[in-house]
């Protein structure tokens, strides 16, 4: 089966039957996952050349998971090779004022990838049916309302031309706590620790059940979730890189044809 | 000396007096200069994470030279080993129809880092007083007052936090020639190949005294210019990284101090 088969949401998908350790892809040998990461790794940014200068698809890469779920890492593992010039990061935070005064898709629609770039959303519109919904902020017409919005809005992506992946990062609730307990014994990690993950950790369940219901409502073949087993950090890269790299090939990509009318010119 | 000192323009630098092809940083051994260039950009990357992590500081690298002088090369061998979620690289085209509605500091200035945000400007608003004082779309009296406004933005930017370092990527016409048949002999390379390249070069002189003009109006302690002979890769890699890395250092990064109210803290 191809990867990015694999690792899509089953019918009626629910994240709490799928399996954050997980690791269908792994070699058995730790070390030689991580070289084997790295390799794609490596592919993925010799891809990429081609990708930019052949200037024609869009690529945009959704991250979403819970705290400390890895997303940082995926950019830094998988996608940190790729020449600067053709990849844009973006990490979504809560909304500024001025954001707030618009819908919640105009500061989304304004960092989509061109032609030749390939953009990651480090959090994304998603948050506008997770962390609201678990909050009470909006009910459940307004997630529907939204979700609605959010399928036209990817359909409409996909037909001009942008390809939109989006990886669910899942993690297990006792992974968490190991990675937030791992955060308060390293003091050069407290700046990335914020005592609003705690609150949010409290809310658990209500987060697996937004997230269950915003994949089935938005996964689609033009806008695919993958759901990727994120208690390992290791394997979590390997299967990312293994999607990322296989969509990548998938679009034969090819250096821009040769100008003929360059062929006798002379330098002088 | 200092590297960014020693590649600081003397007073009245003239382009066409500095030598293109020098190597004052090379062993003298390609292979162990290649290695020192990639050992510095590692560095450098690792520099990085605690820049971003600080989230204080605000970089500026701007990139200007000739068609063919390495600023792709230099974003891809110097800089391309930097997590991208602290990096952007921007470049430059010819100005939009809404671009060119407003003032040529419009684009620039929305595109200026963040904090804890590393920018590359890939050309940048010195186009705005060299191709088009080549070409004769403005004359000296409108440069020597955009040279001014440049140092009023400079020092603003400056002033506000933002730590601007423009590089002048210095290739000789002869190098030039000898990149452009490069990627005219290989037919993967004609998508960078734009026989608009072949018009610049025909004004040469007219560029290298416009280059002249602009970094001795606007070479500053806050916001230097640095002059790279560029006719060597490695060489040119070798500079930059040197430089950079230096600034870096200078600039005593550390990670947030540790937030004493995690102590205790239990994660349940």
């Amino acid at each position: 089966m191809k990867f990015s088969t694999q690792f899509r949401p089953k019918k009626s998908f629910k994240v709490n039957d799928s399996d954050a350790g997980d690791k269908p892809l792994s070699s058995g040998d730790k070390a030689k996952d991580k070289l084997a990461v790295d390799a794609l790794a490596q592919q993925i940014a010799e891809l990429q050349n081609v990708f930019y200068a052949a200037h024609k698809r869009k690529l945009l890469l959704v991250l979403q998971g819970m705290d400390t779920s890895g997303k940082d890492g995926t950019v830094k593992d998988v996608l940190g090779r790729i020449d600067p010039l053709g990849i844009r990061s973006v990490a979504f935070k809560a909304p500024t004022t001025i954001e707030k005064e618009h819908d919640y898709l105009w500061r989304i629609h304004r960092e989509m990838p061109a032609q030749g770039e390939i953009v990651i959303f480090n959090r994304s519109h998603y948050e506008d049916v997770l962390i609201t919904r678990v909050h009470d902020w909006i009910n459940d017409d307004e997630v529907q309302r939204r979700l609605a919005q959010i399928r036209d809005f990817e359909r409409m992506l996909s037909e001009t031309g942008t390809v939109v992946l989006k990886f669910f990062l899942h993690i297990s609730k006792d992974q968490q706590k190991k990675r937030l307990e791992d955060r308060i014994a390293d003091p050069d990690k407290h700046w990335k620790f914020d005592l609003q993950d705690i609150e949010e950790r409290k809310s658990w369940d209500a987060y697996q059940s937004a997230y269950t219901t915003a994949i089935n409502a938005t996964d689609a073949d033009h806008a695919p979730w993958f759901v990727i087993p994120a208690d390992s950090k290791t394997h979590r890269n390997l299967v990312i890189a293994s999607i990322v790299l296989e969509i990548l090939e998938g679009m034969k990509l090819a250096y821009p044809p040769a100008k003929p009318e360059l062929k006798d010119l002379k330098i002088i």
